[in-house]
């Protein structure tokens, strides 16, 4: 018997499509990504990097994306340890999509905070 | 005296557009965009399209879009009143890079569901 390949599907509830999806629009996976773009980093710098996000999120965020393949961990065993973190081929090939939602999110702000003072002049005022 | 253009960037703590880009990113708000990809619709619909939003939550989202002039609201004077959401030309062009999410997402999640069974056999067993 042949096996079926499943269709993945995002509108489908259930589909695990739909949760990758959500996983890799999450408030932090798109800048972490982001932040491995170039080299890989250890974690103090993917922290500065991106600021604003705390120890234990970002660790979480990181074991999640290790979890997925798309990152890697390495522990380079020197006194003290350096663990460095360095984006797989699949962690690569996701960057394209985050760019174009990074780049449209910042021509656009400005578009996007002017319709937010219009609506709020409009029911607040 | 000159007004300064700001620079958007999504990889600086307290920019405009690192919180567009996360709310771009959240759980229902692509599967929203999706979901009135080709027509007007009502909420009823939407929620259907979507599956396991409650509405309240599918309420958060689409005022949230209607706020950032992603979308519209029309109110259609009738008995019983119909009211339809549609994307605006803003709301439009935020389709590609949606699409593009989800088509990654489609497209890797075979291989994303190898990788969590390979990390768990190695992490658990």
């Amino acid at each position: 018997m042949d096996t079926v390949t499943p269709e993945f599907n995002v509108m489908t509830l259930g589909c695990p499509s739909r949760l990758i999806m959500q996983r890799l629009g999450d408030k932090w996976t798109p800048l972490v990504l982001l932040a491995l773009q170039e080299h890989p980093q250890r974690f103090s710098h993917i922290r500065e990097r991106i600021g604003g996000v705390t120890p234990k999120v970002l660790t979480q965020t990181l074991r999640t994306l290790e979890r997925d393949g798309l990152l890697t961990r390495t522990i380079y065993p020197q006194v003290p340890p350096r663990v460095e973190y360095e984006l797989t081929e699949l962690g690569r090939s996701v960057l394209e999509p985050m760019e174009i939602l990074r780049l449209w999110s910042q021509d656009h702000a400005e578009k996007i905070l002017e319709a937010r003072d219009t609506y709020d002049a409009l029911h607040d005022g």
